[in-house]
Parts: structure tokens; sequence; C-alpha cells
């Protein structure tokens, strides 16, 4: 078995990340959200600022066609009540039968037993990308063998996890991306771990490889988060703030401010 | 049957659409609004910004006392679930009972074929106004006779037809208003065509010419989108510019800016 | 009985009301709310802005784990649904188990008779503390005894109210603070009292003083409105702005400005 740190990347990957955020933005991706009613909102519009389009219904009735057109879906279990249990199952079902990626944010299930129980179910069903904190990933990995690292629990999921915190690292079991790029505000701000992993979705659906997709993601909304701060006076500015830096983002800004490695 | 350019305003409208704006803020009524959980928070603020209030209640329970004592009732599809159709179904029933003035917001039918069919049977029971934009309009016509356009299918349905884009179309099947006002930021917020549908909601609550009210607030918030472009630098500051400029529209502002015919 | 301005405090309460609001940024209090969908957003995130944490979760497999382990509750009835119903009940079971405070945010009921009903029923389950206006006070208090006053009914209830308005009003039957910071921007944005009730209850998890800690959250809303309307320029920016204010809000800023007896 290899050690981790060999499979840091020594290759540039902020310019094939920049080339995933300029696509992004030409092909305006729409991404179906199904996520928690506090990150609504915000989820819509990070997703509008970065180029893409969101839709959000979770009703069982529309659930299968909105999945079906769409480019890619997040589910995210902030609110894990029957509804969204329901609409989530119904909505993975329809993405593999599409192709379609999908995204799986696991909030806060360090929290509660059952839903870190539903995470690890959801996780055997495809996932092209898991994006959690350290307390969710500890709370996932615990189900599984003893000493699971970041790197081998992504390998033998066959999945992504995209890691978010003062440093995030992404990996795909094979490769290692660490981020340094992001500011302490954006801990200060409700629901951004849940717009970070809409943008995953985002970057999913135009790129095939999924630690590519993840790692761009991460690091456009670390770039932007900086951008905000700059401007920011508080939490308050700094929501509205990140979405201007969003918006505004582009190939030059990101490349120059990326610590990607 | 007349040509739908004969039926082009000539009488200056913008000064009966201030009158409009100003008895909203005069009056303040209350819009009891069933929608979607992306735009609760945002439609709230815009109402109370042009200086009406707002209730949100679903409850079956509750609903009918809400909307009984409510001045005008919007109903917007963006969420299409179980709970919403009821308390739909409940609020419009009450809202004939006491003559109460609603709004229909048909979100994303042309996503979903379901919810096409069932905003189609809501035309049948009376709003007042249809708010929506060029696809969702396609989506429910196309259930009409073929060739139906805007004034026609307006007229057919005894109802008002507010189509919003880059320019704002709304007629009675007698009368057509054309809006050249807003900005393409406006396209890059959530829930914008929602807001839209609420302050309607206002206007109808204190005019009862539909198409006069709804001409009015479509202006209105053209406008002050415009008046928060000025001061915008993104979507996030628009968000939050575009309430303060609806908190400060005034007559003069309205009238200087007006692009109605 | 005595007078009620008997009971106006003549002491310094400025000071252990800016102890109270330092205690919570240093122990950073989980909040769970059950709160209605217009308000949670904006909840989450007052409450990070003042050094709390937020959970939101209503469902019913969850919510005794998540109550179970934070540190203080809020049960706002912005939505009367049977979800939410559902999943305060269970909340206030397990609040009583664990000893946890709770606080009571009767939304509206002066609109809905069974939302009063079901309000007056929460109260004889042991609130800490009930924030509300004037109209919900006189909606809650119908119940009561004729001629009911503020400090009347919270020493009956045993319970401290908190009523918001021009001047806020605190009791708890023995005691009286009246509070006269504040500004009329609080009220053009929606969930202000909500965002408040969600503050007294991260106050009530680190002070056992329940008139104290009711008093330390609406006098630090209040001077932080102040704050935020000095950089607002309506409704929109002073929603952004009262985030940014509380954030740097601290024992120098409370006490110059606190206007508290």
């Amino acid at each position: 078995m290899r050690e981790a740190d060999r499979l840091q990347s020594t290759i540039d990957i902020a310019t094939p990340c920049a080339d995933v955020i300029e696509r992004v933005r030409a092909r305006s991706p729409r991404v179906h959200c199904i996520t928690n009613a506090v990150a609504q909102n915000f989820t819509a519009n990070v997703l509008l600022a970065a180029g893409a389009r969101p839709s959000m219904t979770i009703s069982p009735e529309e659930i299968g066609s909105f999945v079906a057109s769409a480019d890619a879906l997040l589910v995210n279990l902030g609110t894990f009540d029957a509804a969204r249990r329901e609409a989530a199952d119904r909505a993975i079902e329809v993405a593999a039968e599409e192709g379609l990626p999908w995204v799986l944010d696991p909030v806060l299930i360090d929290r509660s037993q059952p839903r870190a129980a539903y995470a690890a179910d959801l996780v055997t069903r495809g996932p092209r990308a898991v994006r959690l904190n350290r307390a969710e990933f500890t709370a996932l990995a615990s189900a599984a063998p003893e000493g699971e690292t970041l790197w081998r629990y992504a390998g033998d999921a066959r999945t992504v996890i995209g890691l978010t915190g003062e440093t995030d690292v992404v990996s795909d079991g094979a490769r290692v991306a660490t981020i340094r790029n992001g500011h302490p505000l954006m801990a200060r701000v409700t629901a951004m771990g849940c717009v970070a992993s809409a943008l995953v979705a985002a970057c999913l659906a135009i790129e095939g490889d999924a630690w590519l997709a993840t790692t761009a993601a991460l690091l456009a909304i670390g770039v932007a988060g900086e951008g905000a701060a700059a401007h920011a006076r508080g939490p308050g500015s700094f929501a509205m703030e990140i979405l201007d830096a969003l918006d505004r983002l582009d190939r030059d800004g990101l490349l120059a401010r990326a610590k990607v490695q």
C-alpha cells in the first residue's frame, strides 16, 4: 500500500481547475438540489453566481422528471425527514438510470446515529463525490475498518472524498489534492459547506474526472471566499460578497490566488 | 378579432401605476403567500420593502383563517408537494368566498407535465393574474387551442397574464402594456420572478383593475432593479440593493424611469 | 400585590447583560431551533454572528438526539404544521428530561385561534422565556383571568415574558426591565422577532437567571440594530448589517449604547 504523501500531486492542478470553472459558466448545467431548508436560497444563488442553474423540488410526483432532465444531482442530508428520504431514493435511482453524477453531503451525521447509518448506505449507491468536514468524515468512516484514512476510504468506496476545513483535502484513493485557500469567515456563515457541495455537483456535470471536478469546486469557493473577505466587514456582508466574488471569478483571478497541489 | 398591436395602449400608464404603488405603501395590505421554500424569506422582505405585509403558513388548520383576514393571496407552484396543494386548494376556496384577489405563479411548469396540468386547472379557478416567463407561458398555453397568443389566452381565460422577460408584457385580452425596465442581474438572483408575483398580489389588494395592478407591480420591480444595479457589484449585492431600492421607490422616481406603454 | 412600577429595577443591569453576551461568545452554545421556513437561514446566521451554533432538524427520528446534545431549544410557531408540532412535542419532552432551557416564540397567534390555544398549552410545559409582541401577548393572555398584566402573567405562568416593540419589556413577575434600544428598520425585515427569540435561547444556555438572559438578548439585538442602522440605506442592507453589528458587538459597545433599566 502506498503512502498518502506519495499520492500528493506534483503536477499543475490549478490550470485544469480553471478550465472546469470556465466550462461551468459556458455550459450552465442545471443542478437538481435535494437540500435542507436553511441552505436552499443561498445554494440557488451560489449556483447562479457560478453560472449554473438550480432546481429544488422534492415532490415525489416531480422529482423523477426534474432529475432526468438535470445535469447533476445534490443530495444533502441537512434535513433528514421522510419526504426528503423518499425524494433522495427516487432521485438517486433516476440518476443511476441516466448516468447522472451526484454528490452526497452528509451534514451533521456526527450528531445523529440514524443519519450516519443512512449516509453510509447512500455511499454504497455510487455518489461521484462526498463533501464533508472532519467530524462528519470520522462518523462516516467509523462504520469502516479500523484506521481508515481519507484516501483509503475513498478508494474502498470508489468515490471522491472532498474534506473541507482550514485546509481542504480531495482524494479518489489514487490521487490527493490539498487546497489552502479560504477564509475564517466561511465558518461564520450558515450553509457554506452545503453550497460548496452544490458547486461540486455543478463541476461534476461538465467534468468526468470527479477528483478534478471536486478539487475545482472547492478551490473556486475558497478563492471566492478570500475575495469576499477583502470587502466584508463581518459575516453578514461576507455572505453577500461571496456571491459577487463567485460571479466575477475568472481564469486569471483563480490562477493568481490558487494554493492547490 | 382585433390585432394585438391595435391593443397597445397609447395613454399614460405610468401615472396610474405610480398611484397604485403609493396606495400599497399607504394601506399596507397583507398578502398571504403559499410559496416555495427557496423564495419565502426574499418574498417576505420584498413585500415589507414595498410597504405590504406578508404571512406564509401552509398548515391546513390555519390557512383558512389566515387567508380570510388577508387582503390578497399568492399561489406559487415552486414546490409542488401535497401539503402545498392542499393548502392552495383551501386557500383559493376561501379567497373565492371572500372575494379576495389572488395571483398564480406557475413556476417551472415547463419542466414537469403534472405541474403544468395542475396549473392549467388552477387557471380555471379564477386568478386575477398569472405571472410567468416565456417557457412557462408556452407550457400553460399548450393545452389551449393552436396559435394561442398571450392576449388571446388572457381573454379566453378571463385573467391577466403578466409575462416577464427582457421586456414584460401584460394583457387582459383587451389591453396590452409593455414594460422595458429591468436589468440583466435580475436573472442572476433566485426567486426574482416569485417576488414579482408577490408584488402583483400586493397591488391587486388595493386596485380593482387587475391589468393596471399587474402592470404597476412589474413596473415597480423593474425600476427598482435598475436602481439596485446602479449600486450593485454582482448578484449578491444586487439581491440586497433591490430591497433598499424598493423601499425608497417613490412617485417621482418611478415616473422618471418608467418605460411603459 | 405590589405595583408594577415598584418592580422597576434601579440597579445596573447593563453590566451583567454584557457579561451574558460575552459568555455566549466564549462558550458557543448550540441552540436547536424548531422554527419557521421564512426565518431559518437568518436565524442560523444570527446565532453564528453572536458566537453560538445553530441546528435545525425537525425530523422525528432525530429531534431527540439533537436536542439532548444541545444547550438550549427554541420553539417558534411561525409554521404551525403537523411535523413541527410533533417535533416540538418530542423536543420539549427531551428538554425537560435533560433540564435544557427553552424559549417559546408564539408567532402570529393573534391571527389564528388554534395556534393561540396551542401556544397557551405550551406555556404550561415550562418554557424559561416567551418572546412575543404586543398583539401576540394580548392573544396569549386573553385565556388568562381578566386584567392580566405582563408581569402578573409572567408570575402566574412561572416564566419570563420578553415583550418586544418600540420599548422592550422583560418580566419574570418579580422584576421588570425596560429596554429603549432598537431602530424602526427592525420592523421592516422579516423574522426579526424570530431571531431575537433565538438569541434569548442562546443566552439561556449560559445564564441560569432567565430574566437576565432574556434582557441581555433583547438588549444585544437592539444595540446591534442601532449599529446596523448607522450603515444601512434601507431594509435590505439593514438585514445584512445587523449580522455584522452582532459579530463585532463587544462589552464596551454594548455598555456605551445600552438604554436598559
